[in-house]
């Protein structure tokens, strides 16, 4: 069986667990690492390989999908690009709402003119996360959704209070409060160019935090915070027809970039059966992430 | 918008938690309840409403789907007729393997010669349970997932239990010893043709059972232990690329014939936006098991 060759573009936590999950596959191959800075010749490597790392992914020798692992306000103008030029994506964008609509309308004008397809919001949440919601939805249509993360550092987070200007370096941790409601606790390393007042206002009223208790704190290595390890309890209690007391529970405990990358890797595989256009992840047959026959799945799994 | 006619086939718990899920939905309407005793001009009562019940589907007035409520062993021929006649048709048949692999081949011939959908293995296990399966497998390539059922009545091993001869009545339920393990515990009322050994011996030999510790117990009414409750756990600890310590969970805690009968009505949803065939659970996507816009599912839930 030919291999899917796929590029991982962008070089952080998530684009290494993406690398790791595609050289680990049965069915994809690792042809190329996207780094803005790469130098000619460079290599970068990734469970004992070798992979070239290229500056755009019209060097990437054949890629037919990217893994696209950049900030989410980066991906939207990349992935048009990509898509447009015959090249299937799939990001981890993780702003909900009609942001998330928008982009996934331009990237599935951008896929159907070049042929491709594209994955949005791929990951453990949202991604997974939002696959379970609907299934807790079509078990007990009547009812409320909780969904509690953490503890854990948001990587999406933590690159929004890094763009602050004055912050050198940040990690934001999200808390659980409980049933919903979370705290943002955000450790900040000051560059020395603005004071911390105007730092912790800034981070405070970005869209990522407003909507969240969240709390700034000024110390002298962000780096010191850094665990990966992050986790989420959705849990729905409802009705099915007329009958309530119908409890579901999702709890996981995770790796982050690990799980975002493989999660993203596996969406890919559904997507690339799909007709050309964009997808979220519950648009997509579950059975379909995983590699091997259907029959062989159904027999095993089912 | 015009509601989808759909026929509930069969009257037992399910039959009845079927039929609630369809009169509380906003898209389907319940036609008729297929009886093999109904009198002719009976009705049952739903939610408050009178409800044809007839014989045969084809009494079933402006039927397009049948929620297909029988024992499983009764359910494939009674589709494959439904289907030849372009009535799609949802079932919750609940034995795994080869046996599942046939009946839903079998259901695909008859369903692609009536231009109609079956899904099969419908209902939170198998079903919900199959789609968490494939995606902790999505998420965690390497690893091991545990199902743990219960502690529950198995409506499925009920049946089973009161089919052997001798048997009254029964009820089965389900104990999760852990980690996939289980105990089956079945209280059976006799009818006096039989001694208690023999029928013990043929229900420990039955295939429902034969795999499992089961404890059967003579009982003056097998109905005293009747109660609808019932769960899984399913966990999977598992590695994302090369990082291990991956872990999920999934619980629920439900009333079991009216989450089955809702995971049928949302299953019949996402199926009849299919071409003709059979598919399971796992094969449709979730978003489409949920009523509403797609966008708006987007931006609500994902």
């Amino acid at each position: 069986m030919q291999k899917v060759r796929v590029a991982v573009v962008g070089w952080g936590n998530v684009g290494r667990g993406a690398a790791e999950a595609v050289m680990l596959s049965p069915d994809f191959e690792l042809c190329a690492v996207v780094r803005r800075n790469a130098q000619p010749g460079q290599v970068v490597h990734v469970n004992g390989a070798d992979i070239p790392a290229v500056r755009s992914i019209a060097d990437a020798d054949g890629a037919v999908a990217a893994l696209v692992c950049l900030p989410t306000r980066l991906t939207t103008a990349a992935e048009v690009e990509m898509l447009k030029a015959g090249i299937s994506t799939v990001d981890s964008f993780d702003i909900h709402g009609d942001a998330l609509l928008e982009h996934r309308r331009m990237l599935g004008d951008a896929a159907r003119r070049g042929g491709a397809v594209a994955v949005v919001a791929a990951g453990w949440d949202p991604g997974v996360d939002s696959i379970i919601r609907c299934l807790m939805e079509a078990m007990a249509p009547k009812g409320v959704t909780y969904t509690d993360f953490g503890p854990g550092m948001s990587m999406g987070h933590s690159v929004a209070a890094r763009s602050v200007p004055g912050v050198a370096d940040a990690r934001s941790f999200t808390l659980p409060v409980g049933f919903g409601v979370h705290r943002r606790q955000v450790y900040v390393q000051l560059d020395g160019t603005r004071p911390f007042e105007e730092v912790e206002a800034d981070i405070k009223a970005d869209p990522y935090f407003a909507h969240d208790d969240t709390r700034v704190m000024q110390v002298e290595s962000a780096a010191d915070y850094h665990d990966t390890g992050h986790g989420v309890s959705l849990k729905r209690y409802g009705a099915a027809g007329t009958t309530g007391n119908q409890q579901m529970e999702w709890r996981i405990r995770v790796i982050n970039p690990a799980a975002t990358g493989q999660c993203m890797l596996s969406a890919l595989r559904a997507g690339l059966k799909m007709a050309p256009g964009a997808y979220t992840m519950a648009e997509l047959p579950v059975i379909s992430m995983l590699p091997g026959g259907l029959e062989e799945i159904v027999k095993g799994i089912v």
